[in-house]
């Protein structure tokens, strides 16, 4: 168990790490090294966000200042060299087959643009600091996928087998001998997720990266990131969801007071209405007195955004914010801008959205174990002073 | 006047340049290194291409294969490294003024997608082989531009001059002493392109490259690439159309048998309806037949994309295709696919577009002496043979 347990932690890549967690500044790790490292705060090897200042004022976020999370070691950067030689196995459907990805780019591709948001964003304001890794609000961004409509591949293999009620993908990391099987990055989410999901092989207009689950990636927009599986190697249809580890004993919304994950918790699969202010913010500095624009982005998860208010007092009063910049579909962010009055003094600015279905982001997190899908408008508002 | 001419050669990049001509594959100039080689075509220091089979399946050209147009040599890059100090002057309003970059970033914003396309892409079909790059379909992307609304700070600014009938923007290239000033980049379009047009400075979500016009560039969708002025600047609304050569005397719709531009002949302003098609293509090769996907973009240039069209026989017969991947907005471009039957032997295929307000992609280009705006589907068909 032991044993197990130091060759897992090699897998994760804790190993010659642990020294370099004691320096100010961690080097981004070779295979994110083209990263913009001036905006990424890099947690480990395996978790680099994006500095909530960096976050700029485009609708798309550039692959440079994409986060990463990965649950395992990615593979080999080798897996990139001939990349139309990858191949998905398509099961739990009719006809089951494999595909190339030289096969895929040959059929009739759609691109979606879509919020990716790891499932524990927002955790270092959990002031029960939950285990893991404290992301703020940079472990998300908003990105374009290119590829396949996973339901055109599934029709055309004869539709999904009659008992299927999972899709499940399954990631290409290697896992070594005598570590459990279950290790294995293997994600189900319901079934319906077939209507939008895509095996994608473009981010943003560009092969995907390494870090990002290239040559071929399981997108399932509207979903936290970890149902995005990397490296996807295989996609089922199945009656039930998967004995892996990932998915059985994590990013389950446990209680916070739970010994340990419990399989019959909900799984965490789409992302709440959530919403942010990039700008200004506390570090920035330099405010004077009168009209300041209050900057940030804001996204229904699985709906499009109605509406964002703005408040300049900590949620004691509201305003209705503009949307600006394009409306990329629901599964996108909005961008968001207000023009307030600001006297001198300290402002606490918030910010709450709305989606179409009516849902409006809450003042409270949702308190649990590991820290997941925090949306609080409160833990998310940011104090400024203004000279 | 000749050693103003030789100047002038000096000031387009055409000194040490020549002797690369003779080899095969030219290299990327220093400010444009950072480009994906391998997929740029690299006609000189200041025009560089993407090849047509390197356009990939995504909805949005990356930076990295965005074409270069340059009508003079780049100003240093040094103007890049106090971004937030470099000023735009606004002229011909009721209160003129300088804004700093600084004081943009601090404005609402707007993202939009557009098309931006060289005015000779498609120059190097015309059988008339015109002066000048002959630009083959890549001298042309899909890029988000993100900044503030022109209009917007036209309004803060009282509005504009009774009598302005142009939008005119004055680039920061550097004119040696001795040169013609008018040799400067500054282009006027009509006024109501105030109502689209943005001070740019972040393309795809990142700050915009030198090559690309950093750090603020004049964005004017709709219209052609030279209208969109780099370095900008100056803007002023103005009675009268700038006095430049690139003004007056070039882009310019003049008769193919002009002995000289004439400005009186039509500007090079809106861009009319075009698509073509990417993929196949006869360098792709290992055609089977069978069912074969066509792919490629279309755009109305100002005006939405309502139809695409595609034929497998030189224009004999057409079949709609399907609009795929997202809608951008109506200065961006659709992409499209249509899966039809190919049999074996060799076969033409052509797409053309119609937009919203009718405008069909003709058949034939218009003849000009400069060689701009070809949209002929008949130049851009491909053949491709089947085995």
């Amino acid at each position: 168990m032991l044993g197990a347990s130091a060759s897992a932690a090699a897998l994760v890549g804790l190993g010659s790490w642990k020294s370099a967690f004691a320096q100010d500044a961690r080097p981004l790790p070779g295979y994110a090294a083209w990263k913009d490292a001036g905006s990424m705060i890099v947690h480990s090897p395996n978790t680099i966000e994006l500095r909530r200042g960096a976050m700029g004022d485009g609708a798309i976020t550039p692959a440079r200042q994409l986060y990463v999370r990965n649950n395992l070691t990615p593979p080999s950067a080798d897996i990139l060299k001939d990349s139309d030689a990858w191949t998905v196995q398509v099961d739990g459907v009719r006809r089951p087959r494999a595909f190339t990805l030289a096969e895929l780019r040959g059929m009739s591709t759609e691109t979606v643009t879509m919020v990716l948001q790891c499932s524990g964003n927002g955790r270092g304001m959990f002031p029960s600091k939950p285990a893991g890794t404290p992301w703020q609000v940079g472990a998300a961004g908003c990105v374009m996928w290119t590829g396949v409509p996973l339901r055109e591949l599934v029709r055309a293999l004869g539709g999904a087998d009659a008992e299927a009620k999972f899709l499940t993908g399954t990631g290409g990391e290697v896992i070594p001998a005598g570590i459990d099987p279950r290790t294995r990055v293997e994600r189900s989410v319901p079934i319906a997720a077939l209507s939008d999901a895509l095996l994608a092989w473009e981010l943003n207009g560009q092969p995907i990266p390494l870090a990002h689950g290239g040559p071929v990636r399981l997108v399932v927009p509207g979903f936290t990131g970890v149902n995005s599986v990397k490296y996807v190697k295989r996609i089922a249809l199945t009656a039930d969801e998967s004995d892996s580890s990932i998915q059985q004993t994590d990013y389950r919304m446990s209680a916070p007071d739970a010994k340990a994950m419990n399989p019959a918790d909900p799984s965490v699969w789409q992302m709440p209405p959530k919403s942010w202010i990039n700008s200004p913010l506390p570090e920035g500095g330099g405010l004077r007195a009168g009209a300041v624009t209050i900057k940030g982005v804001a996204f229904g998860g699985t709906n499009a955004v109605r509406q964002v208010e703005v408040s300049t007092d900590g949620g004691a009063s509201w305003k209705v914010a503009t949307l600006v910049g394009p409306d990329l579909g629901r599964f996108a962010w909005r961008e968001f801008a207000a023009t307030v009055d600001l006297a001198a003094g300290s402002h606490q600015l918030a910010s709450r959205v709305t989606d179409v279905k009516g849902r409006t982001q809450p003042e409270a997190r949702v308190e649990n174990k590991a820290g997941y899908l925090n949306t609080s408008w409160r833990d998310h508002a940011v104090t400024v002073t203004v000279a």
